[in-house]
């Protein structure tokens, strides 16, 4: 009995290493193996929302589907029985988007329906994200959201000018261009705005009275010039990361001074010899 | 008689602490309702104007917009009441706008005409901007105001290219491409030369002729170019701002300065050695 | 005899100080009322491309346009006169806009075939060009000018490889799509990539096939990230600029040190005080 | 026997010069005209795709194509004969691209249907990117290809970022839209998701419901905004190399160090004092 136990034991911890561990070769063949799956799981859904191709494959998509959904589900029982506290992994972000991206298949079999389904199935693809826990990309990946974090604060009061700004001149070009030009509610002529301002531009709506194109001119440029606000805070704050990266390393202890190129072998400041220890 | 007077005088002081200040909860809390009741008409005004949702609640609406307005009229007489320079607030920027956004309601009692009184109505939300006062948005804004004004006159200076080039590059695609492309008329080549130069691209005019294309080619490739220009004028300007704000830390203890480079061993003010200690 | 020449030699130096001059109010004033004028110039050849006001006004645009153009004349005339070197400025490229600005006029009167002569009013625009002569804009566009010169090389290597790339997605779509989605040739299909990948996105032309819209979908990701490179190159320079532009200002004779803030007092890095005579 | 020999290693050794070095005048030309056939050689692909002119001068456009095409044959021959290891040069990225860009004429003599040859021929344009090797250009493209590739890891995690978003969108919007309005299955969904975000917009695809337009603004500002982040990181690398190229000014006259920040006072290489004398 106690055998069975032990066994059991050994047996979650090895799962546990596999499944949450990278520094094996199992380890990171799993994560290659279930990053593959779940791209040629979107890739399923997508190609079964191509009518040619799905009326043509429809079976073999459909049994893609089902053998990618039983691996799932045995990943999603494996990763709650060799973890220590499950239901902190069950109440999880990934641990619900893991769930919700088995259950549409079950229930397909007992509701029909499958247009509100694809909707969920979707969400799947969140789990793609996880990768950026690789150790490859992590370094990556933490120096841009520390960048843009430090930034927010002023991004927000940009995004705040630019949605009221969109409002206003939304509400402006409704009386100034009326329903005829496409212009048929205030959310409509925001919506228009924001596709002006942000210079997409699709042309569904496009000014056509000479006040109308002279206000969206104005709307053009202002849009052509303020993208430099939000570049400006963010390129600043990773110039200022790029900088401190480089000074960060290399610390004169008899001077105390921080500011040296990479390659560095003396301070620069005292000239005194640069401990390479770190 | 005085007990009145002094009453009064205490009640001017409470309503002033409560609508101006931001330091007191009761005042905190007329902040928040105030920007509630803002967002609020706003999204009436809105949804006036989308024809399905207006004809059904029409009655709602329109019931709503009366218990805001006399919110706001309240909220107008009060400030009045309660500042000590009254005409100095009547005939500042947000006394005139906070007026303007309460008179168009009761106009429209006496006189018909709606289509012209919304534009009036859509001023109100330039009341929005008050929240930048707010102290947490405060310092980011101020921060981001700076850089823009520094940036100033290089801005304007790159405007004025622009717009010169617009009037040149317009009036030439007036003559090569003509009134059959679109081109009806040089001030409508401009327009289109700034939908162009501003990477909008809508596609309601176009050239057609290959000379046409052949400028165009070129305008675009000016206009994704020279967005680099304000861009490089704000980025510059915001990352001094940023690198400046770190030095900020490095403290003087003789004279209390504290902007300081990053790697000062002087205070720039008074000249005695700064603390490393940090 | 002698007087007249004296007389006329002043006159001369009066109108030369006037003309050429910008630090008296006479020349001063003068320089407002050209600017003024071809600003009008301009807006009356616009407006004389809109067919409605046209009709309307037609005798006063003309009419004005003769008063304009006999004042341009006058200018030209008392410029040769004035100038010590009259040949150097008739050559100059000022000096031919100058003359081409009025000449169509006085052509008009000999020859039909008004379409024509328009292009070369449009010329007129391009003294526009002259106010950035003024001191308060040309410290401010030497700043902007310097920078773009220095980025110059590395721009035109970027836009190098962008001409090249489109040349080859060009020729490439032009086999994918063909001339049904409007790709009728190597030239138009450039065209369409130009216009793809500097984000303007008109939309007259626009992949249909699936791997049309892949490659197109690539391009736009392609445009979207470069635009990066040459905002990098000028952004760069630019803050070179604004931060050397600062430190220039202040020299430290003790240690020879120049890294210092605008509003430093002492040297940061040796303590002693700072000659304020520069 | 012998003087044959010697004669022949004396014609390779001088073509050798010729076509592949660049410092001699010959060497120079001979890059000259070759860029200017393969410039003409590209115009001639591009004219014959023109309906109106390739029916007009068909004979004349052939002519040049075989006078190029021969001249093409002679220099790859030239090439493989003068180079020293011939099967390197063969089996290189350009001589690979020097043969392709030959054989379609030859291949075009034996086997009819021109318009799958037309694409081979399209890649002789890569062969213009060998003029980047020539030195006015070659220092210059150095400096940009560094700085892309320092940030070439952060730019693959925000390319991988926004291609998951569109994935997701783009398949929220297929369930949000349909087939009706343009929206027909989520590759098609994924691709108007990329047109938008990148900001290009050509509108061929556009939201029609309330709910697609309110998402559809939500992509745009997401891509306004986010296209701050390549252009950071670009940035930040390019004025790092920027700003190193300055202090490659400061000598160190002990080992010939050149390396230095701006403020330096000791050599980081060898620690001994910079001369300030600059």
């Amino acid at each position: 009995m106690k055998t069975i136990k032990s066994r059991f034991e050994i047996f979650r911890q090895k799962t546990h290493i596999i499944i949450y561990g990278t520094n094996t070769f199992a380890g990171r063949l799993f994560d290659l193996i279930l990053l593959g799956l779940i791209l040629l799981s979107v890739l399923i859904v997508m190609m079964e929302t191509v009518k040619g191709f799905d009326q043509k494959y429809h079976t073999e998509l459909v049994f893609c589907e089902w053998v990618i959904t039983l691996f799932f589900t045995i990943e999603y029982l494996l990763r709650i029985i060799s973890i220590n506290k499950p239901f902190r992994y069950i109440f999880s972000f990934y641990g619900i988007i893991d769930l919700i991206a088995t259950l549409p298949m079950y229930l397909s079999l007992f509701f029909a329906g499958t247009s509100v389904l694809t909707t969920i199935r979707a969400l799947r693809l969140l789990r793609l994200f996880k990768i950026l826990n690789h150790p490859q990309f992590s370094s990556q990946s933490v120096h841009l959201k520390e960048s843009i974090l430090a930034s927010r604060g002023r991004i927000l009061v940009f995004m705040y000018f630019v949605l009221i700004s969109c409002v206003i001149i939304g509400s402006l070009m409704y009386v100034v261009e009326g329903a005829d030009a496409g212009f048929t509610s205030i959310p409509t002529s925001i919506y228009w705005c924001i596709v002006t301002l942000t210079t997409v531009g699709y042309g569904d709506i496009s000014p056509v009275t000479p006040l109308g194109q002279f206000i969206a001119s104005f709307v053009m440029i202002l849009g052509y010039g303020i993208i430099a606000v939000p570049t400006g805070i963010i390129t600043a704050e990773i110039a200022k990361n790029t900088l401190r990266k480089k000074s960060l390393k290399i610390h004169c202890f008899s001077c105390g001074s921080e500011d040296h190129l990479e390659n560095a072998k003396f301070c620069q400041n005292c000239g005194s010899e640069l401990d390479e220890a770190k």
